[in-house]
């Protein structure tokens, strides 16, 4: 089982990025987390990290006939991006959406995911643990298939 | 560590109702295999479902200083009720929010969460999955205090 | 063929509530036309009022493979419960939408009903008639199938 | 008593017309039904179709001081006919308004009416009884007075 | 200078129709009282009354080349015929809208005038005196081009 | 018979201010016309400009019981001041609203009146002949009475 | 004089939720208060607390002809409820409506209430002081008829 | 294969109208061109221009299994009409929506097409040109069926 | 303990205007109320009626550092005046908002109150007693301090 | 002639992607057939696709003075992106817009084109007949200037 | 070179009014600084502050024909004025907006202008420096004509 | 003290690009001058223009710790990118907004900047002086800090 992690705009800068609001871990930290996890669950892990939309797109393309699932935070894509959600409809892979704060207790425009449409489901508030949810949610639909 | 699980309006017919969206397993048999994973979390768990908004209101105040965490499903009164937000923001325990299917691909008015403003973080789409996602975020969350 | 006649809240004011809108007949009074329309029908009766929403979701799933067809007048839970309609849903059992004033020309938050996407139709503004005329297509509706 | 049944844009095509929707009684079949029904009641019917708005507010005005009650399914004209409205407000006939689907659960545009300022009451969503319970509807409306 | 005055839909009704807002004079007499104002300002006057868009439309078309100014009470029209709108664009003849009732201060959708755009000005809530200075402004603005 | 003639901001710049819109008259020259009319009509007539809205309101309540009618242009307070609204609404003086240019076709903003709900009509578009038939169409008003 | 003190949803919780926001008098220490000032004012309390909707709909049913006043807090129903809404508009008896907070000057959703449309005045933002002025509000409107 | 090209309203009055905007051939001369095209597209047209809503409805319904595909240009109905919509569901002829001007850069009324629900597409803003691409598509689709 | 009384436009106009809305009490006789409520309460009252927003703020300002509270009713300006609320926000004295009729149930656009953003609290709908009621609110609220 | 035609993010997946909406040709396959038309109409073509917003507005640059006309199918940037709006109003170069399918009848958020206000006109709804059309509309277009 | 400062309500507040968003200099100190600037400049300055709408309307008619250039901080009024407005556009002299704090992140009825209409430019958020950046940015403008 | 000036989309085009819009300078003649002024005012200057966002974001991760200060001209992503808006706000540097047009005049949806949030402050409307005025903004910014 073959799980592609793709981090959207911003998420590099984690660790350094307002800490009271998305803690004081760095990606790199992150993704070793993840790493650990999917050797526990059995399933071989691509991470991805891009601050441009295209680079982002290219890459969900590129999961076609490859990936099994997709765990995305799209970041602020995740407002506005109607090519992004279209992406994830294109190649029909399972996907799972995760935030780590809870947008529905942000600004309101933060409220609507254009992503949601063509997700399985959405965790968003636990921080590093969102990740780490969406994996084990994203292994789970897949294993019961 | 004590968790409080809810279960809001309609749950209870589980299994009954329409099980292409909601699946075929009855209420019964979720809340045994969460108490099964409350066991393997070291955690005690209750678990309450009502139809009746109040009274889904007094067990979240019945929960104050004897719960330590609370994970919801609020049903349909996720969108409607200003009344159960505030009883979660009276007691002042840390909640997570969860739904058996992804509230944002449904209709409209399903897409705003009064809920969300008093939570920690909100997981939904998984089926029973969302449950025990938010089992252990909640006991996450509380074991990082 | 057995029938569920639900009334919503303040329905047992009726004759003392604002009588120039809502018509001078008791609800007793009001029931007793029914049960007479029903013995004309041939059809078994059963009816329930409460003002707790809750109540009225018990009393829907309690009807749950019991009743053949429900004919509601769901008060002023019709603009506001998204529970009540998910109730109805999750029983799948035909139901009437019924209302004694046309809540179409009344306040503008009358005008939505949260109910009317699980029901099969709607009859509203014939005061007493309404029910009437509700038990009649509800009656109508199930002899068709 | 007289009455009025108008059938508004596109009720020419029933039978025909998406009959999953509406039905496969063509409209001279339901018009006879409804001549069985008035003869039963003891009430003289006058049925009128037209494709056109002004057709059929020209029948309205020809019904003052000649019809004692109207039954009328706008079609399409329910929802954007304030011309059609007036004219019902003009004549200031007992007037029933009829939909064959339940209008409240298609198209957010198809919620509102504008006729139901001007109406007694609505009834939708009972394909062809929606004009049956219509017409027992005004009759019984107009005997009470 | 020749001005053809247009009368839409449910002005045939005047005196009959709801005198309490409209006034309990007849079209017949208003129409004479601006005949009458006509021969003292001057002017040929053509009157035409239709409750058919459609009809209206043609009308409009006709005045092409052939009328000097319109003064036009588009009735329920006015808020819902992007048609009407277009024909005066269409001919370019300078047309003053009037209205028997101030419709700024009735129902929320009256308020909205979608001749507004195409007319020189609008006069609304004057009853029949609408009219006759509707006659009066288009005879100045013609007469001061 | 008295009226009132009130010229709310910025009319006293006509003639100056923006000419292809307002016309190239000046204040005083179309009051000067405003009192030819009056003499004309036998009426009397007193005239005020102000660019405060309180100034407005206090000349509105020296009115009372002592001028029979209002002709008021309020010129950018039209959409905004809900105290000049409940100033003519305070005194009960039938009172005509006027505008230089047709409000309803300019922008959005300036289509809502707050001060129609409490006039007998209004009339926009017709530069000074606004007023001019805003003095006859009160004297009017007041002559059928 | 007999007057009816409702509580509504979390207000129980009261001296324990939210102090910052809501004092730290619990509900009894306050019912207290207000039977001491009744006792000065002489008039009679009856005072009713419930977290269910249908509870205080029911309370206040069992009020029609046995109280001459309410004083109400609907806490979270203020801005949902309209069967609350319904049932005081049903017993039709004089109704004040308070609140601990200012309700206009937080979240957009709490600025709007249903229950005003009922009720003869509104009292928000004085803490335990809003109950004492309501009494008094509601006691001087009695008298006064 | 047999094409019927409607014409809403105010498209007789091309050549005449707005040059500007809408191109200085008449609808005759628009007519012949599409003649034309068909004879070399071996196809057979009809065409039909009213400035009646009910007209074109009319002409609609008698397409029914006459006509195997139809290109329309609804003009102001296309924002309006709810009954031309239903026109063309109801007889379920493969259907082109075609446009002069581009709508969707003119005035925001315009931007909604109520026609766009049940065409197969949507050419707009090339002038005569739009027929004739509207044809050549409608019979391309027609083809590949 | 000085509290300053501000009474906004048309409020001079008390016992006038529309005294089915607003009483028929005179504002020298409100003002002479409210004095000798002071008197009992103890403390020090002035008090100021003005139709000008700009003499309104002035006032406030002069209120700076001069007067401990404030209660203001400020009529129509509640709706449209950010100036007001910037001055009161600007003096930074406790404020309490009083309104004579209940706000909340006139039209729409009175429902929305730019002071109470600034304010303490507000008192709505109980004609003479608001002010009553609100003078001793602030002084409740002041002593509290 | 010299035509662009661009080609917006996941249109490289045409053919692979969701086919039953977006038909089963792969993009090369699309090209080519342009390529052919290009031939045939006598023009020269440049294609280009990209997944990153700003490579498409890079290439627009480019085509300053370099192209006579745009073809384009801004696919999900349709209805979010202002750059590539105002890359278009930039270069001055008369541009068609393409839609594979009907976007005026899918989701509300895609019914709004930011491109349409910087475009001749656009075809949407016919699969890769949608591109043809637009070839051949740019064509007609700078052949008539 | 002359250029007229205008400041709008509150704004005679400064140094007093909220320090933390306003800052602790007093109108007195800023316009010294910018008579000094002025100088520097080589131009002209008359400031003007008044809490009155009308008297800032006054000094700006009776700066037409006098004064080159306004930069005007409207306060309040900037979103709530249309009169302001229309002042500014009736005189046609060219004017800067200033404010002191950044409007466009305050409470959402702060962020629409009704003065940008009629602006230049808008500079806001940078406090007096706004006022200086503003008398800078007209005078270059001036001198760029 | 070292300042970062960002140019978003387009902005390469100026001089180009709708002269009349954007003036006729060139971009590189922009930033000669702003280099000029940098040097006057003593800090380092590093410009960056890219039609990618995504470049645009890497470009303000870069600056994280090594610039003082960014003037920012986000071009048609003021108004669609969370992305941008996240990214200043994940940098925490003083940041000051531009534009080259006053984007409150134009269309609707260019009035909302999703980078405002972020910003100190905005300057809009005076062409290439907004960047000279940005410039020396934050540099006066940084030197009262």
């Amino acid at each position: 089982m073959k799980i592609l992690i793709l981090h959207g705009p911003n998420l590099n800068m984690l660790g350094k990025r307002e800490p009271e609001v998305y803690g004081s871990l760095s990606l790199d930290r992150i993704n070793q987390i993840l790493y650990d996890d999917a050797q526990l669950l059995g399933v071989e892990l691509k991470i991805f990290q891009s601050n441009h939309e295209g680079a982002l797109i290219d890459e969900i393309h590129a999961a076609w006939q490859q990936q099994d699932g997709i765990a995305i935070n799209p970041g602020g894509l995740t407002h506005t991006s109607v090519a992004l959600r279209d992406a994830i409809a294109a190649v029909n892979i399972p996907t799972v959406e995760v935030h780590l704060s809870n947008i529905h207790k942000r600004e309101e425009f933060r409220h609507r995911s254009l992503i949601a449409a063509v997700a399985i489901g959405q965790i968003s508030g636990f921080g590093v643990e969102s990740y780490r949810l969406g994996l084990r949610a994203i292994v789970g639909y897949l294993g019961d298939r």
